[in-house]
């Protein structure tokens, strides 16, 4: 902070600059979606649909859009899909509205969207189609952080030979999101076959004590292995831990 | 019931031996420890020190040996193992008492006790040194049944080579117990690879979210393979559901 | 491992093979159902339809079918039962569809689908009307796997006549399951009674403090008789377990 | 009140009296114990040691003992009981002073203490060692009330000949109070065998999920029968609760 | 026991009439609505339509109306109450059908019901409308025990006035049930101006931390006063037992 | 009391005017909505919508308006508003209905309705939209007190110089209401930078572990800095509270 | 923070006052015990002694009393307190070590400590001698802000008088704290009888289910008055919250 | 694995070599303390001393120490400590034992020792004393990954000059451990401010409701940035992955 003071004590900056550089010395964000933060860290932000009304969500999906040319859209029902159609349709008549029903999540891109392009790959695991909504939050926050994205489906631990055959998959990835409903013991079973970090995400599915994600939850914050966790069901926080992993992996491949 | 009231009202059977039969209808258990019921069902009844004086469970061994010839007491302390050593050496100088310190069980055997031959095995799988009371706990109860024990140990989820290079024990038993702590995997993984009945026992160990058990037990609850649970730490009830399948089963083998 | 090993070596056994039996060292299952491993097993795998699309649903049931010859889906709804019967309707119009509105459950029998006999007997006993959908579940898996299934109906904890009544029934099975909602004791009662292994399923339902069935689940983990639990409202677990159970109970009668 | 306020207002009673009885319309107690109160309602205040020094206690029981005398102590630790003997040693020699290791409570009787005699009975039942302590101090509350009390021991759900032995001395008192650990189920099987309300007391005991009365506390309010209930351990208050039932209909024999 | 068997063997009871007795050894009680022991006991059945089909309550209303003469229904819904009214309509077109809307109980009886008087009286408080659905299903529960009700309303801790201007109306009865949600804080005041029995009921309402009637669960659970409670919402079995209490009472008013 | 009865005795007073200040030696209310104490204590009863019927809450309005010339409903839905709204039209034509959807707050103002102002300001500060339906509510009964009130939203912590770019106006009220869902963190980081009492408002909102406002209500309890708050959603508790802080405050501004 | 700037720019504040006022702008504290915001603000920080060795409590106790000429400890043990008193002793021989055993609440006054005076005051309520820790630990804080304390013993909602005959009491204070564990009713039944604002403190105490202050806890957040709170036994917390209602009300006494 | 079995059949590989492969194929792990397997992954397995004998300890840091030349031991206890220090300065005087009696840590080094240097920095940030053996714990299991470590101290929300004037050093790092107990915030916080992974740990301390870190773990769950976490006080954990991390960002940095 004092080199910012002196230098405009010196006149050597004026004072708007020093404004804008001691902001910025918090954090450098302005407003919701901060076009200067989102292009330094390279994690878009989300638009969380669940809790809000339809015209709520489209209209943060125009300001993201207009602002930072692309937008993020999870947990949507049929009605935010509906809206964020019909508005940047609109609105927007040259943006790609990319709606995916099973997980929940709609990109938008405009039409001067210039995707990035990240030099390390995660894998995004999954056992059965209860998982495949929180890994596809996963994979599509992934996909715009410009991150590639390796799908291993139909992986479970009361079958290892699903799992040891995927291994060569498991092992040529840079990162690993593990999505893990019921007993949550998935995460742990990976993470003692690899040597990269593994993140889980416990999934809220299945009935009776634990249900809700809370056993997969205690069991991969209990795991014997080397594992940290998010949120029940938050694929997109597990999508953008990954991705600044992933990115930070790929600047010092750059770097060199 | 009706049979046994006809045959008095026809003075086939005495009012003695009526009433005898009709308390048998409902149990047939008399007193504490139950002879008759112990040897028709093969399970001993055991002696839960914790939360008793060492006094009271030195009496309780004591009336265990005399009714039954053998005695098999769980959760002993120092306390409750001295008054038992002591209590017995004086009372029964012939009984052979057999202290296990890891598990906290005394096994006591009378000079005239008869142990049981149950053509059945069962396998106690533990993954690590918390695991080894309540293992000890299963596979004490499963020896005064007189069914064959395979105890399997340093069996862990972290690193599947330990799990896959045991499957032939694994496979050779009748019925398996397996004791886990933490995320409480190895049961799932384990009831995966196997075709015989499983029964998990959660195991108290770690701290955090889910310490003491609970995330195990959950995951067990929740578990994708097909498994049968205890209460957390209860090996002894694990021995004992588990030596009552397997005598069905050597029954079975014998009948024939 | 190292006989496979060495086998291929030798030239005894082909690549092909070796590699069969190297997957099968771990499983032997291929696919998501193994036509292999439930012969050898004898437990179908059931679909949940909980939290699939009807259409889902539909397709594993067709897929089931296929390749199994049967098929079991549990926790069906009116959508999901309509689904299933149309797209079987058009697909497999031999297979025999059949529905039990009650415990949500419909089994699906192919035209050369050849039933199981197990030489054993479960009972499956319930208190009232808010258990017979877990007991009716629990009966169906019994029922594919070819066990003999007796069900005792009405019996509660609150008048003993009406479990009393019913000793001899209790008596007469291999295995016991008993479902128990509210404070879940009748499987500490009937477990006092009978000398052979008992299964509590705790069932959700009721109002306040312990609802949801974890007051029953709590209870049946704290019986001070011997029990083994299986989650709330698990009853295709519960009728698994206790198959694998009397299939072992019947294989030892049928080796002999 | 009205009627107190023309009183005065007619002078026919004075300012002190109007005073003390509208004190009285609303509670007529004044003081930590008071004679008034006991005498009219017949329960007498429990002093709960749990919480407090050796000499809080001690001091407690003085004056308990010089208002009311006698006194009634629970919960107490060694260090309690002996600050208690040594205090009023001292104090009142002549007071006796009953020490019930078992359970916790001391009794204490002035040389003038004239015990009340209620023309009613109160069974209280229990199963085993762990739950003798709160049934006793249950009983001793009872027996303060001047209630007659039926110790009924040994009482266990896992056999029912040892319920149904009992039934006669169970349906011949005004009351009972039923204490059970471990699930719970023993008060919901004695209610559906009496016509007399019934006082479920929930002990905290044994380990795991539900350990430390919570699954007997979940188990009684969820009873398919009528039961009510008191805190886990709180043997105090179900004696005070079923001796109010009991002076009630004691009461009404004597008021004929 | 004894006696009945000796009765047998001397002949002069019938095999018949001893299996009769012996059942009622246990209970006295056969099929679902057993009049035997209502008239003995003077507690209703209830029937909780709570997680039953319209029909299923018709049908259950109906064989308790055949049996009993009368009929209690709780928790209906409006399908409920239509098909109690249909199905009754048709086959008890002279049966009095009494429905309550705000409380959910449906009374039913029959042309011949003598409604029974029980020489005692409970008094229901309740704070406000939430808690007005409980207080109606304990009144309800009462009337039909024929016990007097006063319904003492709009009482709630926030102003003490409220309380204790009803203090008269409290001190009158023989009992006293209080239902309470929120901070449950009514039934623990109430008993510390009564010298009678008070039952305490927790009501679900509110939002937050402790709601759905926990925190008056806990509350009264914790109560600082002589209190016994039952489960939140669990107004039947409050005015079950406070009828129990009543019968009790008035019993021993008529005995002398 | 005792000058009152004095009074009395002297005749001084009237027993009518005795009895009344007797019941005022209580609280002094009197009836459902009390005009004295509200203008005593300056805050009015609010009407929860939630539970009741839309005619039930209609007629509540109806008299608090005819009582106190105001009303303030709470957590209305469109039911509750369309049935005020009508009911009122007719019966107070001249009543101004205000209603606000986002927050579901309804205030009625009477014609003759004179608002008070109170000399103090009270910050209510929120983070997101999820905030925005508790802080509504907060604000409108503070308006309804005649409290100033300034909104401060937008302010996360996710975003420092959000917070520091509002510190100007977070220091100049008097009190601060912070409403915060997700972690909760808000409250602590403002309490950090003002002088003056802070209350925090958990706010019910998100998905997960700690979801439902449960992780917000423990963080603020854990809080590391001075902090006092009230339950999940409770915006009007908190509105009342601070309003009964800004009320001493102007209070003593004022006697001055 | 533009202002400072251009200051800075203009040559008229140095860049190191306009450091200071930047760092100001945000708290304008710095170091562990800052005199210039405990002047500002007027509360002190406590040093919490749980979870400190004494040689540490005793260390911060010194830097406190360095910076700011006194000190405050809470929950000390005998060890923290012979710690203080040994080092402060050597280290500040004139410092006035003010020790409470019974809230293990440690004050140092240093010799040239000038207590400030606030003119407000705060009462403090408590029940039984179990809440006495937490209220002398509020009253302690309360004494070195320098607000006046009013103590109010032995008030419990089990016998109104003892509350209605403080009333008189309780309506003369600026705010009142409440100290209540158990059921916690106490602080709803004072907040229904003053007029100022009400701080609940849930106190740590009892046994059972909703011990350890979580019924306290639940029950005031639940209440039907206008109330808030702090943390279960955070006595500390409750009179610092207090403290600064007191200062503002003082403040506004004083302006004037 | 058909490649290794080709191999082997063609007999260019032996089929001890292919056994090891094949093992490999798993996870290439044999025995406790495997150096293949911590050389190729970097992170060395941790001995947690809890809940294991002194005798235990010293065995397994034996054993580690004789097979990977270094041992890391957490949770220590006195005990512990000693019983390591006696062990391997009889067996081992050679080696060098670092005891860090704050974190409970014990580091020993074997004489041949190669300490591994990983070019990548870890922050690890915590608030206060309560926070540091945690911070320890993560810190010492970095320096043996080798990785950088800046330990960043007294850092708490409260105050957030102390965060802002920190930002440098929190933005030199490559990734960010942060404990954090009571309300858990500062992970969150320190998140908005830097574009590295975070790794939140919660630490247990304070008192009340949301304690042992269960607040800190839920705020952390429900964070509004993007963070993933580890259980609470799971430092060893935190520090394993944050090394992961480190490494990989390292051979990215090597590779190029």
């Amino acid at each position: 902070m004092r080199d910012v003071l002196e230098a405009v004590a010196a006149g050597s900056i004026s004072v708007d600059e020093a404004e804008a550089q001691l902001a910025g010395y918090l954090t450098g964000e302005v407003g919701r979606f901060d076009t200067a933060r989102e292009r330094r860290r390279g994690i878009p932000e989300g638009i969380l649909a669940d809790g809000k009304t339809p015209a709520e969500v489209a209209a943060l999906a125009d300001t993201a859009l207009r602002t930072t040319e692309h937008a993020i859209v999870t947990r949507t029902t049929d009605d935010h899909r509906a809206a964020i159609r019909e508005h940047l349709g609109e609105e927007h008549p040259d943006a790609a509205v990319d709606v995916r029903e099973r997980s929940g999540v709609v990109i938008v891109h405009g039409p001067d969207y210039a995707p990035p392009a990240v030099d390390a790959t995660v894998g995004v695991v999954a056992a059965g189609t209860a998982d495949a909504a929180v890994a596809g939050e996963a994979a599509a926050v992934l996909e715009e952080i410009g991150v590639g994205v390796e799908r291993i489906h139909d992986v479970g631990v009361a079958n290892l030979t699903r799992i040891t055959d995927r291994i060569p998959e498991l092992r040529t990835v840079d990162v690993l999101i593990v999505a893990a409903g019921r007993e949550g013991a998935l995460p742990t079973v990976v993470a003692g076959l690899v040597d990269v970090p593994v993140i889980g995400v416990p999934v809220s599915c299945g009935y009776g004590h634990g249900a809700d994600g809370e056993a997969a939850l205690a069991g991969i914050l209990q795991s014997c292995t080397i594992l940290s966790v998010v949120n029940i069901d938050a694929g997109f926080v597990a999508g953008a831990q990954a991705g600044l992993i992933a990115r930070a992996i790929a600047a010092a491949r750059t770097d060199t």
